[in-house]
């Protein structure tokens, strides 16, 4: 017997057939002596469809209200999903986060988990009930409804793992796992069994959107075994995130190779090289609310350096006025920029304890005639900036590097 | 400086722009120095959908899902009324009914109101701020959901209207007021500028349904001042419902005619005379839950009695059947029954100090040739059963015999 949360998204739940099907799901875990914890988003395109009400209202709706307004999409899905596992026989309860309680601290919109009581949820799991969970919310210190902002349900999920001392926290998707790659841009790429928190930190920071970075560090952060699987199939174990590397004899060196569209670098030539010059050209950036990615600094020439960042596309514009600013205040040279550019990364443990990934990542990219415009490299990533033109190319280039394809191997 | 309950129903939130509206109407109050609770349904349309997905998993679906379901509904208007307001530049806080806390007591879907905490309000109406309170809503002692069923947002803006000691509970409609009948029968029937709580009560529980009994009578009970207004319209000053009766010189003897259509009576001939007869007819039928309204009883041929009782048209079938069978073993006559059936009630306190009310309504349906089927009083209603082709004509006729007509008159 063990102690399950299972979340459900947008998806999963978005309609009433697709409510059975959850129902079913669960109630097929109950039958085998399993106890659920059920964690639900709102149906897909509920969001959207307050967000739209609220934005009909005001641009830029009051927070702590807009938390009211989009709380009320779990409390429909927690219903229904409580009423569909009655239907199926098995007892059911419905839970808002002020019920469970699920406390926050932290602003409205963005509010972050502080402490979760387990005593109703304790009581139900052991008179052999289903709690059904409204994700995405949290209620604060003062009674005020609050929501867990991007990635709120999955949080929702691993912190109530936690809170529970589950077995496991099951993620179900519309995507039956983390692969290789993006199958899309390489059709045989390969579901991975299992893959470290580490490594999924970085394939979903880079953009495999599997998970929110958010709830994997939290459940790296508490060891809950975490486990992405699909909603719409019935079988297949997923993958699992765990914090325990593959105990293979033969340790694959990369894991998967993540990528990110949309990138756009700056670079600043010929400024002073002087200590601070770095926190002087990212502080007004950074200050704006844009995320800076990749920083790179190289020595130019005698007492000067060129210093290149990149950001999100839509972010270009913006980032390069502030840099021009800071660069003509502080005499640096010209500022240019290319907002068609990628970011491709090889991500896995393994690379720790091998030499050569990199120059194998070089030589593949090198070997299509891929110029790499910039590098970066922490100690089980490695990522390179290429122009946007090559993106397919250099990813099935680099993917079948590291023989990350499923052809031949057993491992499925 | 007043402090106006003021509630708003689903169409008058029915949209966007609706609640906007709401939002003008509640920011004009708050300009003139007044104090205002606002308490809102759900958006028109709302509740059937949700009702609609919950009967899509179950025909009839766990009662304390279908509250958590529900409730959503009002969270949706709260929020948007509550953006509203602020967007009018007026300081308004959403809340649902735990977090005022609006306690009830009794079953899911069907709760009533036991007590309501009012120092979130209090403070926020001190602050200066417009509470926005969930209406139809409550908690329980254990924490749950629930919903307080028909009526229930009436309820809910009366009860607060009550606990926070407020000078009107002001009910926003889509009709300016309650009429002398329902101007669709009588197009001169004229808006009563106030009317007494039983006068109300009497009227809604006779069709004209402005307000629910049920909000009606807890007003009573607690001498609210109730005022029935449009949301639609700007000025008029809608309807005073009050504990007191009008005192100008001229009291009149009738308010209103009202009239209830798709009614059925069912007659028993010849039963025993003896005691326990009506309550052996007529328990069987409340048993099975239909609502039995006029009751008449006259002695018959000796030792023998006929009884004759009305039910909605609906009922009809259900109730035939099971008086046919009370009646076959207590040995009674012949059970008839006639499902074409209208009544019509004249209403007004006036008609306690007045004799021959009765005689002036029977003999204005005389004079049209309507028979009288049958006939029921109470000291401020009389109401008599006529075939329903008489229906119109016979409301007219009352209307008029009572001088109702806005004709000629200054009142409005």
């Amino acid at each position: 017997m063990a102690l399950y949360v299972q979340k459900f998204g947008g998806t999963s739940v978005g309609s009433v057939e697709r409510i059975r099907a959850v129902a079913e799901r669960v109630a097929r875990f109950v039958a085998t002596g399993d106890q659920v914890v059920v964690v639900v988003s709102a149906m897909s395109g509920e969001t959207n469809r307050l967000v739209d009400l609220a934005q009909a209202i005001h641009s830029d709706p009051e927070e702590r209200e807009m938390d009211v307004l989009l709380a009320s999409g779990e409390q429909v899905s927690i219903a229904l999903t409580a009423m569909a596992l009655i239907d199926q026989g098995v007892a059911a309860r419905s839970y808002l986060a002020d019920q469970v309680a699920i406390h926050t601290q932290g602003q409205h919109t963005r509010s972050r988990i502080k402490k979760i009581d387990t005593e109703r949820l304790r009581a139900d799991i052991e008179a052999g009930r289903v709690p059904v969970v409204a994700g995405f919310q949290g209620v604060d210190g003062d009674g005020n409804v609050t929501t867990l902002g991007r990635g709120g349900s999955d949080t929702t999920a691993v912190a109530l793992a936690a809170a529970l001392e589950a077995d496991e926290c099951q993620i179900y998707t519309d995507v039956d796992g983390v692969y290789t790659t993006d199958p899309r841009v390489v059709p045989d790429a390969r579901r991975l069994d299992r893959i470290t928190f580490e490594e999924m930190l970085e394939m979903a920071s880079l953009g495999a959107k599997v998970l929110h970075p958010r709830s994997v560090e939290f459940a790296g952060k508490y060891g809950i075994a975490l486990r992405v699987l699909s909603s719409f199939e019935d079988d297949g174990p997923g993958t699992l995130i765990t914090v325990e590397e593959s105990n293979t004899m033969e340790q694959p060196v990369v894991s998967g190779i993540a990528f990110a569209r949309d990138e756009a670098k700056i670079t600043v030539q010929g400024a002073p090289d002087v200590p601070g010059v770095a926190s002087k050209m990212i502080g007004p950036v950074s200050a704006a609310g844009i995320d800076v990615d990749m920083i790179v600094q190289n020595v130019g020439a005698a007492g000067q350096t060129d210093f290149t960042f990149t950001v999100k596309r839509g972010d270009y514009a913006d980032a390069m006025r502030l840099v021009r600013s800071v660069a003509d205040e502080m005499g640096a040279g010209e500022v240019t920029g290319d907002n068609r550019i990628v970011k491709i990364s090889a991500v896995g443990v393994g690379m720790r304890s091998h030499a050569g990934v990199a120059m194998r990542m070089f030589d593949a990219l090198a070997a299509e005639n891929i110029n790499i415009q910039m590098i970066s490299t922490s100690e089980i990533k490695i990522s390179v900036v290429v122009d946007e033109k090559y993106l397919e190319l250099a990813v099935r280039a680099i993917h079948e590097a590291f023989e990350l394809s499923g052809n031949g191997k057993e491992e499925v």
